[in-house]
């Protein structure tokens, strides 16, 4: 079997019983996640464009619930609406190894699918694990040559959207396969937009979702896609990647659980700012520093960082100003976590815009290295008394090794919730509490 | 302004009186003929497969006509639909110099938005070559070193479509680079299905028509997309070409009318075997040949050609027939034509594998050095007793020099809607003479 054929039997063939426990109660910590940031969209302008589109093109009837609005459509615009919204507030999850947000593209597709099938709750799991596995493995075998031109959540994500829906209506692996070559045949999304701040974030996951279920809806009425559409000479790789490892695609299925590897995002900014905002406050906390003590902090950090967060100076939107490395740690400094409230009401502080401009990046050979397998923070906080003080994160808060807690998760949900006003504390509160016995429901009802 | 600003405010400022008269009924032939290829589609197994997934999605009402059904829905669902029949009988039409086939992916956007928002006929056909003017010369700026790999009727296809669709709405220049934003990031279609005659040609189109659709509506609503998607540093020819010439985008916008340059197919295959099909009938004909003199037959072609045929040896369905150069040549050898009853019927016939085992393909330079602006003809046919013959077309049949006239295309459109079925010859006789006067209509309504 060649690695494509390989990855979508492996897809078919997941069943619930198939995961560790450990894992199981991960991916309901996901989901759970997952369903704070699609509330988290409501009312952002180009979400509400998509979900508006969405509407206008369907049925305003259907079994698939639109978390933003709290209407109902067909699963194919459901997902379309979910996925965007679950994008927006950056705070949805991130797989570290392949730069790829799992959540936002697999559990739009997999919740509006298993909503519509009647699915059970085990069977969204799976189907959730199924996505998580492949859009990963697609991501690091598209490799870093991808990601400097193709946003990687768009691109694999058809087919990580597709191995979910895939899962969940029965496909054989054949016919997986099937759903693969259709899916990575659709598969689209580029960073051009980043250079004028346009809205195309949200527009990639509301595609990568709704193409990768329509795949594998066609391919369970027996619509056929490429065989090898990710190693093949005409394939994903070969017009979208340089570096492209195709050892990737199968690396340890079945025995190294890529959804276990997933990080949740505590601040409410770019991933790359994470590991020097925890390691800043790390120094705060253990030099009972306050911001005013400090003169000058220089972050040491890989160069995707510096590629993606050096053109962001002077931030004059909330969304820029997460990609903003100076205004995260001025945040930090002054509240100890970038939340969204913080960002809302602070980026632009005189307060914040003094601190922001005393941050430096510098390239780190060692941080650098490891990336991405692993994200480390590292500063150098220069004190107005003239001391020098050095703090080290090796592993982010939200990474695997310093997880959330459920504690944790479902206070960053509640505060999602009111932050967009999408649920109120006690809904919300309640939904969650609903979710983390999902793994018992007989069948996936709405979610809200 | 950059090539994707000019490119944006010519497809929004483009009018029906600012078409010279030529160009118009040029476009009312490329409808009509669009029209026929849609309703050849009819039956087909991946067509009727997209059509039900878009009616399961759907509300089954709205203006919007699906023309294989005769249903209705909203324009998104139906330019997916009727953007998946037309591509299927390999009958619509294309652009040399671009190797795009505009008709299957402007159309079904245009009129599925045109029905929707009660446009006139003469907003119709300016929304059309909008589409065609824009969809030419983004294929054209991506090059040769794009078509290698991807399918550029479905990636230069969703700019086409949100050109028209977007000409339709009424957007601004700068709305419609938003347009253009959101169309080139969905941007997708690779050639590897072809390796197994997979069903992904239709879905290309269906994705593209729908996807340029969806970000024109977007565009109108204010949803944002990049400034330069086209030529950007990590636009689609940063990451999909090697060979991109910007210069393309602009040439001759508003003088050279690219819609004219379009041909229409004559053969049911692919275009890449016209020319040696037309060369390979002359010879037969000049020299009263019978298939059974044919010793061997070789192609003298593009580069093209060969990447798009070499990899077809021996079709195992009609679909994949129509990319196997033997095949055709071997029924143009036998019937003088190459069109659906000929395929459908005698693809296999052990009298054609013969003839088709026969045939060479061998890279040409003169061939290679004209095309893709001329796809010149040039076959040797080596006979049983031991002639050689030489036969040469500088413009197969349907390209503007040699093009189908009105009653040419009248009977293309009966045999075509005869042969799936999808409508009755009276039906079509009556509905294509109701297109020949489109330019009339204060609104466009249902084709069928």
């Amino acid at each position: 079997m060649n690695p494509s054929a390989e990855l979508a039997a492996f897809a078919a063939g997941l069943r619930f019983e198939h995961i560790p426990a450990a894992v199981v109660r991960k991916t309901e910590d996901l989901l759970v996640d997952w369903f704070a940031s699609a509330v988290a969209g409501k009312g952002a302008r180009p979400v509400e464009s998509i979900v508006r589109f969405a509407a206008a093109m369907g049925a305003g009837e259907g079994a698939s619930e639109v978390i933003v609005t709290r209407g109902r459509s067909s699963p194919y615009l459901a997902a379309m609406a979910n996925a965007a919204a679950s994008h927006f507030a950056e705070q949805d999850d991130v797989h570290n190894g392949s730069v790829f947000h799992p959540a936002t593209v697999v559990f739009p597709a997999a919740v509006a699918a298993a909503q519509a099938l009647g699915a059970s709750g085990a069977q969204l799991l799976a189907a959730g694990v199924a996505g998580y596995e492949v859009g990963i493995r697609v991501g690091e075998f598209l490799g870093r040559s991808h990601y400097k031109v193709f946003h990687t959540t768009g691109t694999a994500g058809t087919l990580a959207a597709a191995a979910a829906v895939g899962n969940l209506l029965g496909l054989d692996a054949q016919q997986m396969r099937h759903a693969f070559g259709s899916a990575g045949t659709q598969s689209a999304g580029l960073w051009e937009f980043l250079r004028t701040a346009a809205d195309s974030k949200q527009l990639h996951t509301a595609h990568a979702a709704a193409a990768g279920l329509m795949s594998a809806w066609l391919a369970k009425d027996g619509f056929t896609g490429a065989d090898r559409i990710l190693d093949g000479p005409q394939g994903m790789a070969a017009g979208m990647s340089s570096d492209a490892d195709p050892a990737r695609l199968t690396d340890g299925l079945g025995a190294r659980w890529a959804t276990a590897e997933t990080s949740f995002k505590y601040h409410a900014s770019c991933r790359h700012t994470h590991p020097a905002a925890d390691a800043l406050a790390h120094v705060l906390r253990e030099y009972r520093l306050q911001p005013q003590d400090i003169a000058r902090v220089v972050t040491h950090v890989h160069q995707g960082a510096i590629d993606v967060l050096g053109p962001v100076t002077d931030p004059v939107t909330v969304h820029q100003s997460k990609f903003s490395m100076g205004t995260v740690l001025a945040l930090v400094a002054r509240f100890g976590h970038a939340g969204l409230p913080e960002f809302e009401r602070h980026f632009r502080d005189p307060d914040t815009v003094t601190l922001r401009d005393k941050v430096q990046m510098a390239l780190d050979r060692e941080v650098d290295a490891a990336y991405p397998r692993r994200w480390i923070g590292k500063v150098t906080v220069h004190t107005v008394d003239g001391g020098t003080l050095q703090g080290r994160v090796d592993e982010p808060k939200g990474d695997p090794g310093n997880t959330l807690n459920r504690d944790e998760l479902t206070a960053k949900a509640l505060q999602l919730a009111s932050f967009s006003g999408g649920a109120s504390d006690e809904e919300m509160r309640s939904a969650v509490e609903r979710l983390w016995h999902v793994a018992a429901w007989p069948r996936v009802g709405r979610l809200l």
